[in-house]
């Protein structure tokens, strides 16, 4: 995918599109025709990307579309009467995904948007699914969001720890003793309804959902409750 | 959903997360403890939103997320040693969405992210799946690939117009015909081939997918040039 910004404008703009390309893993970035100040200006920011580093120029669209073979302009869809066919992002991302040639994603004027002569150097168009009440989007999160949509995938994550696993029942079971050997000692279980308040504290620690890693955290609070409960000072 | 903002530092960016907001249709932005400067710069933008005009000042995190029942932080997942679950936007999300009390979605300050401290709040966290290489998101451009998250769905685009309805075979038959007699004429035909390249030229322009909006194009582009043919001057 070649990110194209069209006319871009804005600094600030250029460099946030680059950052969001490098955070995504996307690092073909072409600019038409930008203001020379504000592409200047972004590439020589501190925090600059590699990406805003290679990026390319080019005077016309027609040149930096030349080698892809499809053409996907981004649009909020303002009141303007639409030729092309018009998916959502959602929608449009897969057929991007899929497409087995090289892709142009463009990104118009922060002002004005893509032109209807911009737009039809384009084989459909992609609208970010935002409220109509509100316009456009921000230049560098319309940018952030395609990508992300593009990369997003459904399957889990590898890297990242899953979910901890559940403290065993005999745990958890260790636990409840201990705390209703603290309950007893402060007065908490009445002879009488002993039987069913000790289930009624079995059932809420175990809906507790007691993580594996948190269960000797838990056993030892209230082992050391147990311990003052059981050594406390005469009338503390 | 609240989105709530930790110690902000950059005016612009707590504008573009009230942006997003407004974007995707979010109104709850509360923020936590910003750097005052830029809670009223961006407060007095003349292109604020309504989001930040209602959004809500707290001094501490605990205050600001009291009413929620679920408090997911986000993290670009450091060197830290992570204590939470962590789960990534495409899954966090589903679990948000169905989600039956208020959700805060917590956002930490642009240098350090969410404190150890402020992490002991969340309940899990959140990581947008973006490349570890690159480090840590925009946060205007987090925010808004969060709530586009949020929002996103797999239906069709209700009010988008549906790609174009191809051209009945009827019409692209009159396109064939029209063009063969301006090839016939220009001597593209040879009469020897002409059976098999009649037969080309029908395919090529089936292959072409004609919308049905565009055949009287067609049909007048080559009405067009056979008048021409039909008409030119001698030795023109």
């Amino acid at each position: 995918v070649r990110v194209v910004l069209v006319e871009t404008r804005n600094p600030l703009n250029i460099g946030a599109a680059a950052r969001a390309m490098s955070n995504f893993g996307f690092f073909h970035l072409r600019v038409v025709n930008p203001y020379e100040v504000a592409y200047a200006e972004a590439r020589s920011a501190v925090n600059a990307s590699a990406v805003l580093a290679r990026s390319q120029q080019y005077v016309t669209l027609a040149e930096a579309i030349a080698d892809c073979t499809l053409v996907v302009g981004t649009t909020s869809v303002g009141p303007r009467v639409l030729e092309h066919s018009l998916r959502r992002l959602e929608a449009g991302g897969r057929i991007i995904r899929e497409s087995d040639g090289p892709v142009a994603l463009l990104f118009g004027s922060e002002k004005f948007g893509l032109s209807n002569e911009q737009l039809s150097y384009c084989h459909w168009l992609l609208r970010i699914p935002s409220r109509d009440e509100h316009g456009s989007m921000n230049l560098g999160q319309a940018v952030a969001i395609c990508l992300y949509e593009l990369i997003r995938s459904e399957s889990e994550e590898l890297r990242a720890p899953s979910p901890h696993r559940s403290a065993a029942a005999a745990d958890v079971q260790r636990i409840s003793e201990m705390a209703l050997d603290c309950l007893r000692i402060a007065g908490y279980i009445n002879e009488k309804t002993a039987e069913s308040t000790e289930m009624k504290v079995r059932r809420v620690l175990l809906r507790a959902g007691i993580a594996e890693i948190d269960a000797p955290v838990w056993l030892g609070m209230f082992r050391q409750i147990l311990w003052k409960l059981n050594n406390r000072e005469p009338g503390s």
